[in-house]
């Protein structure tokens, strides 16, 4: 066939790939971690219509270097400070080669034996990883399944949560709670979900949620006629890591009769370590939780954790069984079939990785890689306290340190763009309440003492 | 760091994992194509935590072949006939390995231009090579993007519809329309997207929607009171590949202010041959489309593609913009953030396998393969016609042949059984209205007459 590659170029292209990607790896601390380009001048080196003919594998390498690596971005640069670290490692990307090559598609047990055993047995091996209820592995109740990304973890939850609700209520009538500092996924997810009211229940002064707001909240909509019917705690909020309340949280959602997510994306990874677990007290009053390794566990995206406490309900929701879907084995009820725990059907063979990884570095390593992380940012958190011009805006209980300049918004930005302007360094610029500060995330797999002093450098060079 | 893997050992082990891969490509005829294996097989030797220090790289390899192997389904296998085909292809798998390498985030065009605007050229690409409107190119009101599955396009369509529609309508009388042979994924988008309606419209003899049942539903629903919102046309069921009448919904649709969506999930790749796209008539009138380059377009999974006719209502459902997502390109709006374009925040940079299939096949080699395997089929169909204990049940317009034996339901599924025995051919037993069917889905990258021959052997042996 036209353009096909028998399997002796396939070998031969696929050590070139893998030397290209060594390469790169090696290299990449030297690239920009913020590229120059402005909007289209990608797509200008484009051609507008796809080729007729096979083009040459080699051109496709080439373009790799002309297209390509000028428009990244460097989420695998020790100098990556901006939103949460998206960390990949080698046994990650070798498991990811092999992923592609074997083309699972692992929607039921019976599509994919492999893909769903491995997956079963690795996300109980991280419920007694991270101290999780022992109720949340395949044994109990509950359960765990990979997902695409917290964003859809958590759509997921208010999907499920708005579905037993329905059974007694009106759609239009449902609301959803989480905290003014939760992620923006909480809302999407609430709106693509179709809740109509989603409250944004106030802070303290350490922007974790108020439980007295909460069930302020609660009651004054059960007055108003409402049916209150999902609240989501944040372990570790976007903008500063915040730690939401949980076992107060979740007994205010027992009480009422609602669906209680908790959102641990970033922070969940350090739970690996049983010194940050208090962070995660209450637990056993949580009916889902999503937290994502392919932040800051070293498993490339797309790797989102999430377990149900009791998987009825998730099943109930989103099980669908058509004729051409039945198989032997699922009929029997003694196996699990994963596309009964997510909106999509297929679904890739994502659990080699996670176990190429835990058995890569061992829990030992795992922890190692979290206090070294946190170890950076305290250091990096006393320095900042103790500089004339600069502040900490709020707590450091993981590795993010969110800062600003004594003397305002103005000079806060300032010295974000000057930080991003360095090609060396990058960090988010973000807000509360009009109030600007940076945030510096540490957690890039590569990041170390040197990395974290040249920021340092540029911080007091600039403030 | 324990566990950590400097560069030089990544590019031997990466080495070692492409001959792996290029043997296990080759080799991959002469297994079987169905594991033997049952529920519990694989966990049974896996063990039951994870380990405190790391593991040698040679110890997650051999594990592959003694654990991984004996669980997979021969996705890859050219005697695999069952569901739809789920194709990998070299460029595809060498273009993964990069992509999981480079670890972009693509969530908005700041996060990785490249990831960004290399989709945006590859998906007005495909606009051209499967005719369809050039309103969906991204210079028009509309655009495409790649999302995880068909489940998730046709789930995003849904929520947009009743998002619109809630605008001025109860939530709990909204009613979404498609036909009794549509996917699965459609009734769980539904359920998922809040739907607490959905019609299940009668089609006629050859499985298509009958236009008249749809128009007389959507009447009865409007004179019971509730507001009809949605209806999804299929070109190419799952069952039987029947191909809705796209332009006569599309009318129905446009009269009422319905959305229109189209499932392509299968067939659209068909489209790059101009001898087929009859059946995709009526395309200006549909609101958005998907089609699964990762099934039939010899592009890993995941990648569906999704296209809208005009993204306001999309952006307008899906934007949600935290001042820690703030870009300065994504304010002046003259770039596009396909965060707001699917559910997931976070993505892979999967334009990039498309980008390479599509060079190294060139359209030429593509349109060569789909009519490779529609002759195939064909062949086959014939071949059944003229047998005098076999008949089909549904014409075939692509590749999938659907056919029953002559005695019965029984027989047919005994036959499914013995084929299923076999160890080199794999086909997917269905059903419509009681009457059993075998599907015999040709689309695997290397079936070519010898496998049919093979089946087609095994099907006489045992009718």
């Amino acid at each position: 066939m036209a353009g096909h590659m028998p399997p002796e170029e396939f070998r031969r292209h696929g050590h070139e790939i893998v030397d290209w990607i060594a390469d790169y790896l090696a290299r990449v601390d030297t690239l920009p971690v913020l590229p120059e380009g402005k909007p289209g001048d990608i797509l200008a080196v484009l051609p507008d219509r796809a080729p007729e003919q096979p083009e040459d594998f080699s051109v496709l390498m080439a373009d790799l270097d002309r297209v390509v690596v000028p428009g990244l971005v460097g989420w695998q640069h020790p100098g990556f400070f901006a939103y949460f670290p998206g960390n990949i490692s080698p046994p990650a990307v070798l498991a990811e080669m092999v992923t592609a090559s074997l083309g699972q598609q692992g929607m039921m047990w019976s599509t994919s034996p492999a893909a769903t055993e491995v997956e079963m047995r690795v996300l109980d091996w991280l419920v007694d990883l991270l101290g999780l209820p022992q109720a949340w592995k395949m044994a109990g109740p509950g359960g765990g399944v990979i997902q695409v990304s917290a964003s859809d973890a958590t759509h997921t939850a208010l999907a499920v949560a708005r579905y037993r609700a329905q059974e007694e209520a009106a759609l239009d009538d449902l609301v959803a709670y989480t905290s003014s500092q939760a992620h923006s996924s909480i809302e999407k997810g609430a709106r693509v979900a179709g809740f109509r009211h989603l409250r944004s229940i106030e802070v303290d002064y350490q922007f974790a949620m108020r439980s007295d707001a909460l069930e302020r909240a609660i009651n004054d909509d059960r007055k108003a006629g409402l049916t209150p019917a999902f609240v989501c705690s944040s372990v570790g909020t976007t903008g500063t890591t915040a730690v939401d309340p949980v076992r107060r949280i979740g007994e205010l959602a027992r009480k009422d009769g609602l669906w209680h997510h908790v959102d641990a994306a970033f922070a969940g990874s350090a739970m690996i370590c049983p010194e940050f677990r208090h962070h995660q007290d209450g637990l056993e009053l949580v009916d889902s939780y999503v937290f994502n390794p392919h932040k800051w566990l070293l498993t490339n995206f797309d790797c989102s954790v999430f377990y149900v406490a009791d998987r009825q309900p998730l099943l109930k929701a989103l099980s669908i069984l058509p004729p051409y879907l039945r198989g032997s084995a699922s009929d029997g009820a003694v196996v699990v079939d994963y596309r009964d725990w997510h909106v999509p059907l297929g679904r890739r063979f994502r659990s080699l990785k996670l176990w190429w990884v835990l058995r890569s570095y061992g829990a030992e390593g795992l922890r190692q890689l979290i206090r070294t992380h946190v170890s950076l940012a305290q250091s990096l958190a006393a320095r900042i306290s103790d500089h004339p011009r600069l502040e900490l805006v709020a707590p450091v209980p993981f590795s993010l340190v969110c800062f600003r300049h004594s003397d305002g918004n103005e000079a806060t930005i300032s010295l974000a763009e000057a930080i991003n302007r360095s090609g060396h360094s990058y960090v988010t610029p973000s807000s509360i309440n009009e109030m600007s500060f940076i945030r510096v995330s540490i957690g890039q797999t590569k990041t170390d003492q040197r990395h974290i002093d040249r920021l340092w450098e540029l911080v007091v060079a600039n403030a």
